[in-house]
């Protein structure tokens, strides 16, 4: 294959292995025998250095292997039998997870978003009109928000709007959780204002994507005060989610939080992500919306997208009018400055 | 640390990372740019050598994470709502998988075991005195039937036993669904009769046990049968057990699946094993029962516990009388002949 | 309490015991010995009469106690693990069953309604999205289709578009389920054309009400196709809905359809509807919608709402601007022409 | 049919229909208007009655329909998902409610029986056994006690035994929970000495059986502390055990609990039950076991069985040895003297 006719691939962020220092560590560790279950050494390290980055010396730490996984599992273990879960109609958990939120027995409550957040405001009326409502007694209760960081549509919440929305759910008594698996993306965006140390604050429980963010895979569930989720060990077992190896995930997590690196590993992903964004516009094409995060999303014309699709690989988004098709680009940690460059020299010839 | 007096660990086979060939090949395809979900190339690639295996080019395979998740996963999807798995007491499903079952809403039906095993003939007796029963419309049917090979005493089913198994199985129109968490430590022995084609033919859905046996993690749901489990990728999601990288999988079963490395990676586990048990005995020692596989379990005097633990770690079985303990040793494809060398010596001077 | 002052009930049409006929074979069967769980010959006479009313030699029925309970069961028995159930967003299980249908695992997968309908058109753009979408394997399988007859809205489904809907459910493989609760209020509609045989022409499941029509308690599940539903009778008793003294739900049915009773008990609930809402009108209020059958839902300004409700037992149905409220007035087979009178009466004053 | 030849009916205590003072109460209050879901003056009279029965003024209580229901529907209130809850293995949820208790998530935790009681001794043994377990996480933790009074095999508790059990629940902070089916047999025996006030004092919640105790159908579930168990209404609804008309089961509720009709209710039954055990022994029979309430086991030789079996309806309970078979007698608060000197005229004849 002739290398200026390569394929070029921006279709996920989950598309290589991890990061060089975890595979380093990988092999450097692999014959080191140790207990199982994350009850090992390289676990307990990864914990530490987590409760450091996050400012909270307490906090209970799992690690899990996938986003849906934890998800269905913390939520599961939030809420009781007769509570569901708010979220926004286009979180992941409300279309994407196979129902395993409601697999698990839970309804997930959703509220309209804007570019894939939902607001305080939101929160208060959907809390005051269960509240209101004379059959409440016959609906689900509303019982905790679902939130994600960068949102599915890559968008961010502001530390205001988060404050506002924590400071609703304490009204309420409802946890807040929030799902973090891109979250390495939207703290290397320069115009994010929210830090694990505020989310760690703001929430009761919230998770730090690997998968996506550098590592082979693994979530980081972090539940800042101790003794929250009673049984959570058990659960976690019980949900399937329980690692025999739990060390892989403790070294991954360890090596992620080793000098900063979760906080700097996206930014080269933002750099690139809006230097295809500005390509994009320069080539006359319309973003469906901006927003600062790793993914871009584009307004393509039909007609367009096979000749796009022999040399790009990408997501489909979602239909667009009749004619065109929003499509998204997704830039990672692993993407190279080469291949960026090939992308906008090929949509300069769309 | 003095070399001599370093800890010797046998307390499981899943203490360290995975195989060589399986860490080179992770490093090698490190940056290769693959699908998501196990569309990969890889994955493909693994399913055919496996399917070659077991002589089953029909067979539908998918690699999940864990055996807990995975024993979830498929009784979940094998089952109606108004039916339970038929298992052995000791059965990781019925004790040491936190409930996982039930969560999914399926009673485990149990049938006391003889050294970890049961036989056709239990089973035909319980499926007959449900049927005679009168009242057997308000009681959970007997759905399908667990077994896992080697069982959790290490104990093998013989061929003979896993075909009259397979045959009420069939004769009362249940699937037979077969755990391998170790299956790689039932093939390596001597003493085994039963192949993967045999595994393949008997059973509707079983699975090749990665984690235990070389692989960093992963297990190999093979479906004879194509079309067995409607919608069972779905299903794989929704209990949050759809690996993002699939890749990661696929490429670990490619690795066992070359050269027959799954067949041949228990061996020097099985001569380690037996060497043990050797040891145990002429220092004087009881085996609690004689199994042919990478577990050894031994009758130790409680006040030789501490001097033991102090140089071995070892996992508790459980209390055999007052003064006994019945301790489990275990054998894995990383244990080293240096290894077994310092703990026969040792034993010597318990 | 004043003849002219008292209470005027209207807020649903679950506030009475029973039909007289019902009521009186209950005494006069009081102790007759019969045998339990739906075995007796009361459930057995039941059974053949609604057959014949439905011209369907070979269905199965079965009688449980109370709405929320029937779907349930029913929707939990007909959804494979990984589908879920296609509803209106007004439909009784999406808001008013306290999440039943999560509990048991499945999502209801919402469409929006036109006064509490849905049609073939949405089902079917439904079904073909799910089909289009790319990543439809990681979403909830739209599995069956929930309707009720009447509506929530107190709408009806006419003959054609049941057609319509039946059609595009068998083009697509998956059933369709019509909630019977307040049937016979649609039954005795002049602008009905929806027979009991033409829905067991139509549906693969669908239950008659009785609760709401004349009996204590009791909704009679039809299954047209034998063996529709294997384990069905377990299934309801492990959602709790087997009723020990299957009897009473017999009797009640076999009274429901002795002489056609079940077909005319609700004639005269239409008629004072009309003229409840005739009676609106002419007072000058406006009417939120209008629909044939016994429920009627009128705007009405919050001032007058105290006056109202103290004299009159109605329903809140929600708030329409700030000034104004629906609420709904509901008759029943026991409504009386002496209440309804007085209730127009009253209206004039309001 | 000759008198003389026609049936005797003891295969159940739950043939007839009701207490005449409830069909009474049923038909004089026929058309009067009530709300809702247990929100009526029967209701509310009835709980009051309750309260003062059991002495406990601030008690909670709801009325559900069947007892699969409830304990369904109690268990899962209870219960945090990973836990599971004690039951002797002949206890209902164990055996005969087709898995409800699995099917809302919970693991059944059997302990051997003896004559259908568990004691103080085997649950301590069982919780201690699960704290010393190492593994104990990765298990099923035991989180409630269920006990039926009388069992499912008619033998009693007495107090002390309660208080013993009450006492180690306590200490280890698991709640008791009563399955009363057939309480006012257990209360109406000379030999009890456990009364309502006592079980309200030792268990956390208990139902008040009613479907065999003299009513249509009905159980009075009380939960003694106020508070105890949040979202108790919701949970029933979810359960799908929320009657629409409750005022049905208020008011069979408040005539059991009208001038201590309850505590009596099962005094005539316990009578014939001792006179027909006594009959079963002078005609040379062996009695399986002793037990002092209206359910009599007897062994019968198979060859007498169709003789028998002509004449009378009875139980199978299980086979006994090749040759016999234990038969189950029910004798109930409808059961006439006539119909006892019957049966025991005919048992002489057998």
């Amino acid at each position: 294959m002739n290398i200026t006719n390569r394929k070029l691939f921006f279709a996920s962020d989950y598309m290589e292995g991890a990061h060089p220092n975890i595979i380093k560590r990988l092999v450097d560790t692999n014959l080191v025998k140790s207990t199982g279950y994350g009850t090992d050494e390289f676990s307990e390290s990864a914990k530490e250095r987590i409760r450091k980055a996050c400012s909270c010396p307490e906090a209970e730490i799992y690690f899990l292997v996938g986003g849906t996984q934890t998800n269905a599992t913390v939520i599961d273990a939030l809420l009781p039998i007769y509570q569901g879960v708010i979220a926004p109609d286009t979180g992941h958990i409300s279309l994407h997870e196979a129902g395993a939120i409601e697999a698990s027995g839970h309804k997930v409550l959703v509220l309209p978003h804007t570019l894939g957040k939902i607001s305080a405001r939101q929160i208060e009326k959907m809390m005051k009109e269960y509240e209101d409502d004379r059959n409440h007694e016959h609906m689900v209760m509303p019982g905790m928000v679902y939130l994600s960081q960068p949102t599915e549509y890559g968008t961010l919440y502001t530390l205001q709007e988060l404050q506002e929305i924590s400071q609703v759910c304490r009204k309420n008594k409802i946890p807040l959780y929030l799902d973090g698996a891109r979250l390495a993306y939207g703290l290397a965006c320069p115009q994010n204002d929210v830090t694990l140390k505020d989310i760690a604050k703001l929430c009761d429980v919230f998770y730090i994507g690997g998968t996506k963010c550098g590592a082979l895979f693994g979530e980081a569930v972090v539940i800042p005060q101790k003794g929250r989720i009673p049984g959570f060990f058990t659960i976690i077992k019980q949900h399937g989610a329980l690692m025999a190896k739990g060390r892989l995930l403790g070294l991954q997590f360890e090596e992620l939080f080793t000098k900063d690196l979760y906080e700097h590993i996206g930014e080269s992903a933002i750099v690139f992500a809006n230097e295809i964004r500005e390509a994009w516009k320069q080539c006359g094409y319309r973003l469906y919306f901006e927003n600062p995060t790793n993914q871009v999303f584009c307004v393509v014309e039909n007609s367009k997208l096979p000749k796009l699709a022999e040399r790009v690989e990408f997501g489909f988004w979602e239909k667009c009018e009749e004619s065109h098709t929003i499509i998204r680009l997704a830039t990672s940690w692993a993407t190279t400055e080469l291949d960026v460059k090939e992308l906008i020299r090929f949509l300069s010839t769309l």
